[in-house]
């Protein structure tokens, strides 16, 4: 394949707080080394309906800040057939765009794996999810401030449960993974965290609670991951309101906030590096990878193997947590 | 009756922000002008199970930023009945308490109405609720920062909606109220406020999202006050989405989070001022009066009318609202 | 004068957070009402440098959540006189503009008046100044965010002062009014606030401050507004120090950082009101007035009186700070 | 040395937001492994003027989220000499205090080593302090929570330079480290870092700037470390002003706001973990070590590395922060 010239950006999937801090890093990397940028609208959705423009250093600017994406993002179904990564493929011809950055969870980047093995074709994957879910980074853009935002929404409701003496059972996001939960837990001192990884008892749960309130804790605060494993806060406060009808049990879902609001310190240092990180890939020959972070140091992770493996949990963590909520 | 020489104080029904503010202001001014003062806990619990201690300066020191109430706070069946009242009664001269410094809404001003009148104890009320539901005062301790509360949510969730090009029904307090909601969605630039003073019929809201929709909007987002009136955002929605399945619709429900935070430089201010002039208006003689605010001047609010009049909302609002979301 | 198509907008002077709600507000409600808008970049200085465009109603979409002001701010020196104003003129009419909307502070609205004396040219003018030093209006566009900002980053200075025991004096915005520093330092829970309006002295400050840390206060705030007047926290620190020098003084400026920031519910709420009311006066044949609030209520101040009368200070606040601060 | 009952913990030097969310960790970690916990105020000066409590787990309820430190902190003089130390000593004996746990940055550390190794004494050490500038440890407690606060100053700041198209020098903390100054720069969108480590040439920084306002940038921030090394960025804006006075050149100090606030999640996280390892490392019979955080795993590092060794700034990233700021 001949020299790189231009280069396609897109968001895809789920919205999370950096992705444009990394739409912004992409861009003026990619001007910086010589490149011409242009930016693909809506996700893979925009290759199929060809919503493209060119990008200068200017479309970029005072975007750090900004959550959301202003390439924004769309669910592609036409993309997971053959037919639609051709007409995909051709629209990318028609721009003349060579290599192609795309920001996004699991889905987004087996997306670009299948497109990248079919036409081979340059493409570079950011981790862009709250979820922190995907495997060989330390940290996923956007994870960072949905860890801050879950636990300032935890310590309003901490002053209303401290005030009025009642269990929170508080749901946050996290279909395959416990991240925000656990950590969110830690971050805002509640008295525990119900992830899919580990199986929880309402028993042990219950019995964790009784003892707090035993100890003259005035308040508790479960976390829980939405999630089919953990069954969601809604039907685990029922259980425990039914077999312990002495608490007075409240239920919060944060819900879509999780995914908004201006990016913290670190996701937007995070999205920076790893978005000039994935000019440097390219600069480099290498394709077919997502950018990672790894003890500080970037890292290059196979599509594959970013998809397909489980990020595991600190399990030590669990511990740090019980101790801590005496 | 003797002259005052011992205040108590306590706070009643849901916490709002600012209650803490109130409750050193209260204080400090009590003991400025040579009161005693005796934080009484759980609200008109508090009184029964007679958790009271003596409050100096330095109890109320470094509280007015928290959000919740030091006091804590509790619904009190016993204190509705006459036997009830008695037991309040005999434990405030046991404490040799002369008045009583009532911060609380609605449901806490008719139980210091009654026992103020049964007992012709002198009662001074503050308005202390979210919902800003208090005739005879232009604002009550808790709204601002509720409202500033809704806005942070609101900005979150829109960085997602547009990402999305999603209709959001977001689902604000404001049970018989809709200063929330409405103002609400002004300051967050909604496109439309679902109010319990206001009926909306579904197929009005409908035309304006579309009119919305087709000027090339690419998002919406509609407040709903939580009200056995509006029917809550839920309901609404499944309205909606049946009638216009073409949309891609969601519900957030923010709930208990909006209760809580450190205070707004506005609750901060006007807590202060109003517990302030509570011990002013004790000085003076007055007694079973709500302190409010009006015009930026201390106003006197009998508990009768306070509690029993309904609070107008500004409907020019709703128009501007209208015109704004064009 | 024919009837009024088309509405030019700018703002000028120093900015305030609210600028860009109230640039929105003017644009919808106009073109809500058959006007044709256009904005007018960096103030009166893009009616000489002819920086001009259309707007339409999603040149203003997503900006009602940011600080500053997109249509850029300048100070002008050429507008003030007879020559720039006549090229400013001819300026407007070349691009058919038949009425102005200027947001800004006093020096702003001088200009607009001179303007629209000279020109016999339609002026509105709206409050926009984080002093709240504009006669005829309750509050200016952007004084409650910035108010907002001066108690979160005291806040943060009691965090050190409590645990480092220091008397800080922190100097906020108010070269004229006292209005931030007093309201900041009720907010705040400071100890004192030096403002233009009231004359200090050194001695009753020294004697407050020893009374508190007698009282075993571990720290005491002051607040200095910036001020030919007050002399500045600097200099006043030095006073303190060198007659007091066993207290550990502190000194912060907050500067620049105070006039930024995303709006408040309160800001984007009134520059809504005051944005919209502006369309409304034009339409009702008002000019050559700022529209203000009071009491709740839209008002329409002639520019004579909204710059030369001075806004008078409420002192009783000044009788609430000392009170609570013991 | 018998073995340990009792724990000893302190705060000391700068405060840094996290340190409560620290004293809670060891406070409830060393009761759930059954020692005894006593507070020591006021940092060393504590164990000379013999301000020590009994800590229960309800001493550390509800202070994870506050900035500074409910122990206080203080510089001490006497602790210094040998005579200091050795009373601080008979005050532990006297205590039956067994371990001691310190919390703060390399003076404090110093002091800790000092104290170990002439009484035999066990002590502990945890990174506290903003600048991050302690060797074998990946973060300080309180280093993110600074760059957070710092990042939403400069944002603040960017509204008025963007709206008034000026040149900002922000002067951050960082005496002998550059870590605030270059990742905030990063996160903040920010043209240039002036730190420390890195010598600047002013006519290359002002090269930059002229750069970026012939591409049409309408401001430009320089984060500036407060360092003898760097000058501050009062005399650095004064040099660039004298030598390019056609820009409209602006300073603003942080100042004091930078080391308070409600600690981040990453912060409280950090120093809940370090904490409770704390504990752990005295059941496992590590004494003069500073407990850090390496590529996520606890390690223990001897103080004599920790103070001693320069950490190194990851030059790299001032490469990121060039390309990004074309």
């Amino acid at each position: 394949m001949a020299a790189i010239k231009t280069i396609g950006i897109l968001t895809s999937g789920g919205d999370a707080p950096g992705m444009n801090a990394a739409i912004r890093a992409v861009t003026r990397s990619a001007i910086f080394s010589g490149f011409k940028v242009k930016g693909i609208y809506r996700g893979y959705k925009g290759l199929l309906t060809n919503e493209i423009v060119d990008f200068k250093t200017q479309n970029v600017s005072n975007i750090i800040q900004m959550g959301g994406t202003i390439l924004k993002t769309a669910r592609c179904q036409e993309f997971k057939s053959p037919e639609g990564r051709q007409l995909a493929y051709d629209t990318l011809r028609q721009h003349e765009i060579d290599a192609l950055v795309v920001i996004g969870g699991d889905g987004s980047l087996s997306g670009a794996r299948a497109f990248a093995t079919e036409f081979n074709f340059p493409c570079i994957g950011l981790p862009g999810t709250i979820d922190n879910d995907l495997y060989g980074t330390d940290e996923t853009i956007g994870y960072d401030t949905a860890l801050n935002t879950i636990m300032e929404c935890v310590d309003k409701i901490r002053d209303t449960a401290t005030s009025h003496e009642r269990l929170f059972f508080i749901e946050v996001m996290g279909r395959d993974a416990g991240f925000l939960a656990l950590n969110g837990a830690i971050a805002s001192g509640a008295e525990a965290a119900i992830i899919p990884e580990i199986s929880t008892e309402v028993d042990q749960l219950a019995e964790l609670i009784q003892n707090g309130f035993r100890k003259s804790k005035n308040s508790s605060i479960v976390l829980v991951a939405e999630s089919p494993v953990t069954g969601g806060a809604m039907a685990l406060a029922e259980r425990v309101n039914k077999e312990y009808p002495e608490y007075d049990v409240r239920v919060s879902i944060l819900g879509h906030l999780q995914r908004g609001g201006s990016p913290t310190a670190r996701d937007r240092i995070l999205a920076s590096r790893l978005g000039s990180a994935a000019i440097d890939a390219l600069l480099d020959d290498q394709r077919n990878v997502m950018i990672g972070i790894s003890n500080d140091e970037i890292v290059y992770v196979p599509f594959s193997k970013a998809i397909k493996k489980d990020k595991p949990i600190n399990r030590s963590l669990l511990d740090t947590l019980r101790r801590l909520s005496i």
